[in-house]
């Protein structure tokens, strides 16, 4: 069984997601947890990780702040947000020379960002499962839903390597599936994301029926359909062809009425992932010469919301 | 000198503008304000009005809240806000049945609501002016830039009448100017004022410097840039000759720091004027059979946040 070559295994940043992926891999592989926050790597390394919800269970790992204490490993999930990837890979990126990296954010540049700070194989990494972190030792798993890996095609990743890691996912009772070509999937989540995250975050709706409402002109479902119509046009001229139709997940997630994470982003004032997002595409569809109006005028208006935190109103004091 | 035929004003609506309208012809004409508040007009009935800033007065006039009272008048002037013109003008417009109404609104669509209400003439009316409202009877005037006024052509205003209304607004001390044609002023106003103010209202950034940034691709000017140049061709598709050239007052604008009106509904979840801004120019588009998806994306994007005040999201009360 091949997955039981993966002896080691590092998993970077530990939210939901994150905490997930390391307490099923720790029940199949010796695991680390790199994370940034002294206090929580106490209570990791401590109490270990605890998983209610689908799965019921608790399990030892080790836990660190410090890049220094990290030891080669197999196989590394970077499980941080798309903003914080460059951060933390930079200081871990070589334990995985011998090994491969997935990465596991929303959008599109996380590849790239990795493949710049490690040797080893890069993975490109899109799951659909989803949690609640209830503290730092206790993750609550809700949809176990796969977690779609394939190649990053820059560096020619083995598929048997793909696979070989698929395995030892499922081993671990998380669900992943290896595919040859892992575009299709990502785009496909990419530009469900991009159209209702940053739609979500400017009207401060959550995935809700509006964002399905086509029955007025006034209805944001024709907005959040234009931005999908826009995604895909930019996917094809790209040579992708979509997984999933984003706008048929689009039609499941109105009805969860779950706020997305840049919804949760602009609430508290945290720097949002819209350039990986609408700003990704933007950047696709400008490589490919094709016009993506809509979603840069997202992205625009996303930067423009995160500006005005820090802008200085001499009015608005006056006002209040 | 006709203006003196003017004998009796009645102003709807006493903000800002309503203020200064009234106060300023309170001098020339017997004026009469119609308000929503009982206790606004009681005391505007007890104290008059206060003018500072660029003129400095106080004048007396009548104040009601009550539409029996308002006796038939020479001139009205309706300086609610768009979203109000509706309720306003359908209890007191058979008082101008002899008469005129002007329409001092943000946008397109108010003359339509007002013909619907008065057999008096209706005059499109654009006005540049600013102030700051400090009390129910205090109003500084800051800027005391023209109020431009022509026909509304569907009812055949005579030209003659506005050219007497534009001097009764002369000798109370504003500037109004009399224009035969009056919608190259009200579309160089509504499509500065769409692309600007939507962008303010989704951003939370006040006019400011941002939106003249075409720095970077990410920069909010270009988006600005782009509903301008789409309100711009809309504006051509009817047949409209521009005025002035909305980005250029948008160059000025963003020097201010100043929040526009519907920066102020969005902080104070008040209804929004969208659909006489956004809203009218998509609706035109359609009209005149041109794209207009900027705009339409912003009229949506604001409906939606409109919404958001009163979704019941089960998901925002677990997390806070």
């Amino acid at each position: 069984m091949p997955a039981l070559q993966m002896k080691r295994v590092c998993i970077i940043g530990c939210g939901a997601i994150g905490s997930l992926y390391a307490a099923h891999l720790a029940r199949v592989a010796e695991v680390w947890a790199f994370v940034r926050r002294e206090d929580h790597a106490r209570a990791l390394s401590r109490d270990g990780l605890q998983v209610s919800g689908k799965h019921e269970f608790r399990v030892p790992l080790k836990a660190t702040t410090r890049a220094d204490q990290i030891p080669d490993c197999e196989l590394g999930i970077v499980a941080t947000k798309a903003t914080q990837v460059e951060e933390s890979i930079s200081a871990v990126g070589n334990r995985f020379n011998q090994g491969a990296v997935i990465s596991a954010q929303n959008g599109l540049g996380s590849e790239e960002i990795i493949a710049a700070h490690t040797r080893g194989q890069v993975i490109r990494g899109t799951t659909f499962m989803s949690g609640t972190k209830h503290s730092d030792t206790h993750v609550q798993l809700e949809l176990d839903t796969a977690t779609w890996i394939g190649p990053f095609e820059p560096r020619h990743t083995p598929y048997a390597l793909v696979k070989e890691i698929a395995d030892l996912i499922n081993a671990g009772g998380l669900k992943a599936e290896a595919l040859q070509d892992a575009r299709p999937a990502q785009w496909s989540k990419l530009i469900f994301n991009a159209s209702v995250n940053g739609v979500s975050a400017l009207t401060g709706l959550p995935h809700s029926p509006h964002f399905c409402d086509e029955s007025r002109s006034s209805g944001l479902g024709h907005l959040v359909h234009e931005l999908i119509e826009e995604g895909k046009s930019v996917a094809a001229a790209a040579g992708i062809q979509l997984h999933e139709d984003p706008w048929e997940m689009n039609k499941i997630g109105a009805m969860t009425n779950h706020p997305p994470s840049m919804l949760y982003d602009i609430r508290h004032q945290l720097p949002t992932e819209v350039d990986f997002l609408s700003g990704a595409i933007a950047l696709e569809a400008e490589r490919v010469g094709v016009l993506a109006p809509l979603h840069s005028a997202v992205r625009r208006l996303i930067k423009g919301k995160e500006a005005s935190w820090t802008f200085k109103d001499e009015n608005r004091a006056a006002e209040l």
